[in-house]
C-alpha cells in the first residue's frame, strides 16, 4: 500500500464527517472492499461531497439509452483528453469490470477511434470529445449523425451530462493532485 | 418577450414537476421577479436539477475567502473562454450587481487581463483559466503565486470549482442551445 | 466619466494636431457627442490616422451586398476571438443601434452559431473566422459556400476586408491597451 | 514569365484606372522594372487600394529606431506564420536587398529563433509574434523586455503595427489567392 | 488471443521474408515467447524494418546517462501525447518491466507531471515533451535546465533522439493501425 | 563560407569516422562537391548515422508510385510544419532540381493549398501533413480519398513514410541546431 499523499489537501478523519458523509463512505466500503480516494479527498468539503456523489449518480447509476460501459467509456476518454490520472485509472477499471473487457479501457484511453469498439460506440466518442474540446460548436449537424446511430435526444444529454460531469471531476482531481488507490491498475484485467 | 425556444429539449410545465423542484423554481422567480431559463431546462431531469443547484450554492453562496463578485468573474472570465452565451449574459448581470459596477462584466468577459481590476483578481483569473484551459498542468508554482497574493489553499480550491462547476454549465447549456432571458442584459446596467 | 489612461501611449492635444486630423475628430464628435478613443489614441501618429480612417471608412461606409450592422457583426465576432476589449464594446454599441437591436451584439459576441440571426449570416460569419484564424485555408469550397447564401465574390471580398481590417485595429488596440469610452456600454440597449 | 491569374477577382486594365492609382502603379514600375502583383489585385478597390498603400508607407518608409531590415524581417517572420505565399516570397526579397544578405529570409521564414540574427533582432521578432498570434496577451512585461534590448515605446508600436497590418495583407492576399512575380523568387539572392 | 488484423498492410509469412529478418524476428520471439505485432507489420518493407530496428536498438539498447526504464518513460508520455495505441501499450510493458514497477506506466501516460518519478525524470519528460510538440523553441534555456538536473549534452541528444524516433514510429503505428498484442496488456503488473 | 557552427554538438574530424561512416561521406561530397552538414552531424553518433541513412534511403532513394520531385514536396511541406530551418533550405534545394522547377519549393514551403502543383499532389500533401499533425485520426476516409487520387496503399505508406522519417529529422535538427550549407540557398533557382 502507497505512502503517497491522496490529495494536495487535509483529508478528514472518518469519525470527524458528518453522518450522512461518513455513512456513504462506509457503504463503498463494504462494496468494494477499500474506499476511493475521491471519497476521502472530497469529505474535505461536505456539501460539494453531496451535490458531487448526487450528481455522479443521476448520470452514471440511472437507466439510459446508454449502457454503464459506454457511460464509462466517456469518462476514460475525456479523461485522458484532460490528462486526469485519477479519472483514467479509477475508471479504466470500472469500464473493464463493465465491459468484462480487459483490454478496451487501455484502447479507448489512448486513442478510441482503433479501439475495438463499434462504430455507434464510436460516434458516442466523437461527440463527448466535441462536448469536451469545443461544445460551442455543438450543432444540428451533431444530433443529426447521433441520431443516425440510434442515439435519441435524451441520450444525448447523457452523452454530454457525463462528458461535461467528468470535465469538472477531472479539473477538480487535478487541481488537488488526487491519487488513484493501486488497488485499480490491476482491477478488471484477469477474468473472474 | 422573446418567443425564441429557450432549450432544445422539452421544458416541463411548473405543475408536472416534483414538489422541491417546483417550489425552488417558485421561490426564485419570487426572489428576481422572472424565472431564469436554466431552471426551466434543467428541470427535465429532477435528479440532475438538485445536484447542480445544490452544488452551485456549495460554491456560489458560502462564505469564501472570494468575494460573491470575484467568483462571478470567475464564470464570466470562463464562459467566455468556452463560448457559452446564456453563463456570459446572465452571469455578466449578476457581476455587474455584486460589483456595483456597471462596466466590469464586458471588460472581463473580454480579456480580464485589461480589465480594471485589482492584480489579486487578475493572479485569480490567470488560475481560472488555467484550471479551464489545462488543469493537467496546475503545479506547486500555481499555488506559490496565489499564496503571494494573499489566497489561502482552501481560496484555490474555491477558484478552481467555481471555474470547474461552471465549465459543466458551460457544457450542458451549449449542448442544449439554452436560452438566456431577455432581461438578463439590462440588468445592472443602470445604477439603482 | 472615468479616469483612466485611455492609452499606454500619449494622447495629444486637439490643438497640437495637424488641421486635417483635428477637423475630422471635431466632426466625430459633433456627430456622436462624444469622441471615441481611438481617434484620439491614434492621432499620436496622424500618418496611420489617415491611412486607418480611410481604410474603415472605404470597407464600413460604403455599399455593399452586406448591410451595416452585418458588418458590425464580422467585427464583433472576429474582435471577440481576438480579445479586443475596445472592438467588442465599442462595435457592440454600434451593432445595436445599426440592426436596432438590444440583444444581438452580446449573443454574436459570444457565440454567434447560437445567436438569433440568419443561417446567410451564420455562413458570414463562419467565413469570416476562417480569415480571422486560418485564412491560409480559405480556398474554393468557401467561395461555393457563401454563393449558395447568395453573397457575391466581391461581398466575399468584403466579408475578409472587414474581418482583417479589425484584425489590425484588434492587435492594435491590445497592445496600446485602448480604453472603450464608458458611453458604448450603454448605447443601443434601450429602445429610443 | 508565368500565365497564371494572379488574383481570384478580375484585374483591372491600367487605363481604367483612376488617375491617382495608375501613377502610382507606373511610378513602382519604373522604379523596380515590373508591377508586383498586388498594386494590380488592390487596383480592383480604388479607396482600399490608397489607404493601403498609404498605411504601409505610413509604417515601412519613415524613419524609425528599427532599420527598414528589421521592418522587413518581421514581414517575413508573421507572414510565415500566416502561411501568407506572396508575402513571404516578396518580402524576402525586399529583406534580403535592404540586409544586403541573400540567406537571412530563407532563415527567418523558417525559424527566427535559429537565424544568424542578433538578440535585439530575436526579441523584437518574439514580440511581432506575440502580437500576430495572441496579442491580447501583451503586457508590461513584454514592454519591459523590448525596453531592456533598446527599443522605445514607438519602436514597439512600429514592432506591432507592421505586424497587424501584415496580417491584414496575408488575410487579403490567401483570400483573394495573390500571386508572387516570378522575379521576387531570385531577387537578391546574388550579390550585385 | 485476439483475430483482429494487426495491421492495415499484408503481414508476409516467416518463410517468405529474407534471411536476416526472420532471424531476426525468430530471435525476438524466442526471448518474449511471441512475436510483438511490430516485427510482423514492418516486414512488410524489409529495408525499413533493418533501418527501424538499428536505429531502435542505437537508441534504446546502448549505454546512456538515461536508464533503459527513463528512455521507456519517454517513449511512453510522448507516444500518449500522439495517441499511438501500440507504443503506448507495449512500451507501458516494458516500462513496468524495466522500471519493476507496475504503477508508473499509467501514472506517466496520463500525466507525467503528477507520476511518483523523481524531478529529474520531469525535467527529462518536460524536454521531451518539447522536442515532442514544439522542437522548433528548443533553446539554451532548455539545455540549461537539463544541465542543472546533471543531464549533459549527450543526455539530451538521447532525450530528444527517443522523442524523435518514437514520434516517428507513432505516425507509422497510426497510419498502418498497428495492433498490441494482447500479452501486453498485463506485462509487468503482477510482481514476479 | 560561414563561420557559423554547424550544430550545437562536436563535428568529428572525417579521419576519426568508422570507415564505412567516411566512405559515405566523401562518396556524397565527391556527388555534390560538398558535404551537407547533417552527415558531418549526425556522424558524431555512428550507430545512428548508419541507422539514419538507411532509413532515408530506404523510403527516399527507391522506386515508388510517388515521383522523387513529390517525396521532396513532402519533406519541405513537413519541415515548414516543424519549422525546421535545415530541412526546409536543403530540401527545397533538392525539390528544385528533382522537379526542374524554381519556384515550386518556395510556394509548397509557405502553403502547398496555393501552389502551382496537381491536384493530386495538393491530396498527397493533405495526408502528409494529417501524418504530421494528427496521425491519430487518419481513417479510412484518408485511404478512400487518397485511392480516388490514383494512390495505392503502398503510396500511402509511402507518404506517411516520408512525413514520420523528416518528422524525426526535423526534431533532431532543431534540438542540435544543425545549419544549412550556405551552397543549398541558391541550388536549383537557376536553370542548368
Amino acid at each position: 500500500m502507497s505512502e503517497q499523499a491522496i490529495s494536495r489537501f487535509p483529508v478528514p478523519k472518518l469519525e470527524d464527517l458528518p453522518d450522512d458523509v461518513r455513512e456513504l463512505i462506509l457503504e463503498v466500503q463494504e462494496k468494494s472492499g477499500f474506499i476511493p480516494n475521491i471519497f476521502l479527498a472530497l469529505a474535505h468539503r461536505p456539501a460539494e461531497f453531496r451535490a458531487f456523489f448526487a450528481y455522479h449518480d443521476a448520470l452514471m447509476e440511472k437507466d439510459s439509452g446508454l449502457t454503464k460501459a459506454e457511460r464509462e467509456m466517456i469518462v476514460v476518454v475525456t479523461s485522458n483528453a484532460n490528462s486526469c490520472q485519477y479519472c483514467v485509472i479509477v475508471h479504466g477499471a470500472i469500464l473493464r469490470i463493465r465491459a468484462k473487457d480487459p483490454l478496451v479501457a487501455d484502447q479507448v484511453a489512448v486513442n478510441y477511434r482503433k479501439a475495438e469498439i463499434t462504430p455507434r460506440q464510436k460516434a458516442m466518442l466523437d461527440f463527448a470529445m466535441k462536448v469536451c474540446r469545443d461544445s460551442a460548436a455543438v450543432s444540428d449537424d451533431d444530433y443529426a449523425i447521433l441520431h443516425e446511430h440510434g442515439f435519441t435526444d435524451d441520450d444525448i444529454w447523457d452523452i454530454a451530462g457525463v462528458a461535461a460531469f467528468f470535465g469538472l471531476s477531472n479539473r477538480m482531481a487535478n487541481t488537488i493532485s488526487l491519487r488513484a488507490n493501486d488497488e485499480f491498475y490491476m482491477l478488471g484485467r484477469v477474468p473472474q
